[in-house]
């Protein structure tokens, strides 16, 4: 099977390159050409068993996508978006790529299905958000919750969801979309994004290093690890879609616990040394914002369909010790 | 205060017009000028005292809706949309009007707000639909209840509550989505759209004329009057938005019965000799169309904020005859 990863720079698509490379298959079926783009040139996986192109191309240009569907990939994934800072700040960037970009590659599919006589007809795994809920919430969220975002981000994405659905039902491409958690621990350095902290306070004590709290430890958050997001990926890539019906878009199952219970793992895992690297300084505006996010699930629905998360945010930092420091710190 | 109703020849626009030509306020602020536009002219109403003007436009060309803005309307109606037959038979067509069409309005009102430097932001009343739900529902659909579209129609209007409620929340305009009831009584010819028997059932008894039921009595189904709609517009027009928050959108109040129910409403207004000119002749095709619809709501904000519809499915047909009957039948 020919796979496109749209957004094969970021740190998911990264992530899932390297994983692709390693398996070889999806759900059994023998990956012969990936083809990686993002807004900058993705790096080209190392000891691939299947050929692979990359390239830098912008999907706001409406001429890239077209260009990006000619090959008839089997497997679509659509991770590239503006974060929702960034939406936020720039509204008219955000459309352009978030939905714009992505209405381009579903309408690209469409013609090409369309010019095949329905013949092509790919599979399209979305990376939707829970942006696309909007406080206040329930204690609990369940799978018939309404979308109500308030940021233009959580709307861009929301819409997505609704395009992928209705051009699933008409046919023209076989789409799940696949509600992310927020992801951590994230790797890499510190950020400015509202939720850098919850991976922070874990990934830089464990590497020594200190970290900012600024909120109180009983926020609480839905989390799930990157190697679980790669997992939801290629699980959706790979599972019986008439299982779905018509409703396309899962939220993925996660972990949620507060800012306490983070802590309270980690020192379990990394011991009090660990744990003294946190320093707390509260900052009302990151507080504000935190407050408007969802923070509890009932997945029920992914979770029937057979998409799995970690069972505790103790494997969430056990994971993150594996892949990045090679299973073992101090 | 000047006004655009986009969508004016249809049948609530031409509803909305009388009543606002009657009227000549709305919540008690002078009307001074009316632009009435649709696919075809607009009539302009008798005797209304504010100006009006009245033209041909089709909102798909992308050159109409700056050119609908620049008189900066201080209250838009946005009534236009290809029905759900045609959205789901010329799914282009669909999408051009139903969902390019609006956020074209949309953002002709962004770049007028920006080039005014945020002064202008009018009112915006859209009529979206309760097609934005899709089947299986709970036996009640609540306030909160997730926009599952199973039909293209459905879909166009979701996204556009979706951007209606970003663009309100960003500041560009304040926006009131209207999700309709079934409109029942319609006035005019019996058509072929698969609801056209809940009105024809009722319509042409009156008239005394004959009338089709292709479904069984205790199908359920959820209605306004014409006169109800026309109620909602105006209402959202006039309404404090403050109390709406961010949640933008609404579901409306309506009339849940049974077929069996409008039938026997229909007796008790107009008698027997009415209900005999029924005649039942059951059609499989429009059975499972309309076992896919929602048949109750429990529309508590729309009430809560002021929204009213009738009591009853009689009264629903005494205000039919009121409207088109001249308030006697037979």
């Amino acid at each position: 099977m020919k796979i496109l990863i749209v957004g094969a720079a970021g740190m998911i698509g990264r992530k899932l390159v390297e994983r692709l490379a390693k398996d070889g298959v999806i759900g059994g079926v023998k990956i012969t050409h990936a083809d990686l783009v993002d807004i900058v040139e993705p790096a080209a996986p190392q000891g691939a068993p299947f050929a692979t192109t990359t390239a830098a191309v912008d999907i706001a240009a409406s001429y890239v996508a077209p260009k990006l569907i000619a090959g008839e990939p089997d497997a679509i994934f659509l991770l590239a978006s503006i974060v929702s800072g960034e939406a936020e700040s720039d509204f008219e960037k955000g459309y352009a790529i978030n939905l714009d970009g992505t209405r381009g590659i579903f309408e690209a599919i469409r013609q090409r299905h369309l010019r095949t006589n329905g013949q092509y007809r790919p599979r399209v795994l979305f990376t939707s958000s829970i942006a696309v809920f909007g406080a206040p919430f329930p204690s609990v969220i369940d799978d018939e919750y309404f979308s109500t975002p308030l940021t233009s981000y959580g709307t861009q994405k929301a819409i997505s969801e609704l395009l992928l659905s209705d051009f699933s039902r008409r046919g023209f491409f076989d789409g799940v979309g696949i509600r992310l958690p927020t992801i951590c621990v994230r790797p890499g350095k510190p950020n400015l994004a509202a939720s850098g902290f919850f991976s922070n306070i874990i990934r830089e004590p464990l590497a020594g290093q200190h970290a900012v709290l600024p909120v109180s430890e009983d926020v609480r958050h839905w989390h799930a690890s990157p190697r679980s997001a790669v997992g939801f990926l290629i699980h959706a890539a790979s599972l019986d879609t008439s299982r779905l019906g018509p409703r396309r878009n899962l939220t993925m199952p996660g972990v949620s616990v507060t800012v306490g219970e983070q802590i309270e793992a980690l020192r379990k895992v990394a011991g009090e040394a660990a744990v003294s690297r946190i320093r707390r300084e509260p900052n009302e505006t990151i507080a504000r914002i935190v407050a408007g996010w969802p923070s509890n699930f009932n997945a029920k629905r992914a979770l029937g369909l057979g998409f799995n998360v970690e069972a505790s945010f103790e494997d969430i930092i056990r994971n993150h010790i594996e892949e990045e420091h090679g299973g073992r710190i101090g």
